[in-house]
């Protein structure tokens, strides 16, 4: 019955005010945040080659440094579009319509 | 019924089936594109004060931004973990989990 | 004679005076800055396989892009490291100091 | 006498083919090296206020953390530039004329 995505946001929301830490997650400040683990995941692909990299779950420690920071960025991305009042999954179909639009236009690019 | 994030998951893999992206999607290669998005959302908010971030989403071309700026971040971490075979809401709660463990033993850092 | 790093670092920091950005040029919006700017190079690369990427100053306006975004890179680096008052050579030979020291005793990363 | 910027350069690429690490770092490799340690040095930062990282210096474990991060920082740039055969200090001088440029006729921008 249940999404599970609304439910981690709100579980996110409500760490972050009990721990005190909501005025230090303005939008600016997750968006570095986000960043910051964006850079940690790139770290775990840098310096394998593009086969290595469709293999890297294969590794049980490897896999879990993966998966430990997917969960970092989509936290950070959970909690700042919920700071801003954006609906993700709605954003983003609306973009997958702009990108089809464009593709079908012979515009390449995203 | 239906998360929506399934649909959307689904829906972005086929969109990159039908354009023949697959052979550049490479996990390597979409931790970049996702890192480089996260670029491009920090870009939104690198000149604003704590304040004014708050307030970002008050100007509706600078909302239309930022919106779509989280977009493609969510696409392309949808994606990432697609590929990978990761479960974005399991990860992200075991992770929360983790992070809550290591809160109430007085390690503060995330 | 003339080292060209000092001078270029001058003619930036006069350029950020002349504009009035002085006060927007925080070590924290630099920071942001320079992480976009990154983002901004890794998209000149993510598609490309390696050897590709090991011939993109082949082509004469992906060379371009690729300068402009090291520029850009360099631009905010030396700003940030202006405002701190780091000597960048100093800090690199040190750090490679250690990277060196750290390599010698067999741990491998940096 | 000598410029520090040649020297280390030549310094970093040594080291490089000493430890057998050339054949990894690939143009695609040393960007993605560079925008993740652009998160790290970003993390140094994102919780902080404007004010705070302008003192960011004042404590000098911090102040160490700092430079280390902007030393990694400088080492992937100066190694990126010099694969691709880009002289960093020339490439910026120019862009530094087409900012000025787009200045002086109003688009604000970089």
């Amino acid at each position: 019955m249940e999404t599970g995505l609304e439910e981690l946001t709100a579980r996110l929301r409500q760490a972050v005010h009990e721990r005190g830490w909501a005025p230090f997650h303005t939008p600016k400040n997750l968006a570095m945040a986000l960043a910051g683990e964006a850079g940690e995941l790139l770290a775990e692909f840098q310096w394998l080659t593009p086969e290595e990299s469709r293999r890297v779950m294969d590794s049980p420690e490897k896999a879990e440094a993966v998966r430990s920071e997917l969960a970092d960025v989509f936290s950070y991305l959970l909690e700042l579009a919920d700071v801003l009042g954006v609906d993700l999954i709605e954003a983003t179909n609306k973009k997958a319509d702009i990108v089809a639009r464009r593709y079908a236009e012979g515009y390449y690019g995203d």
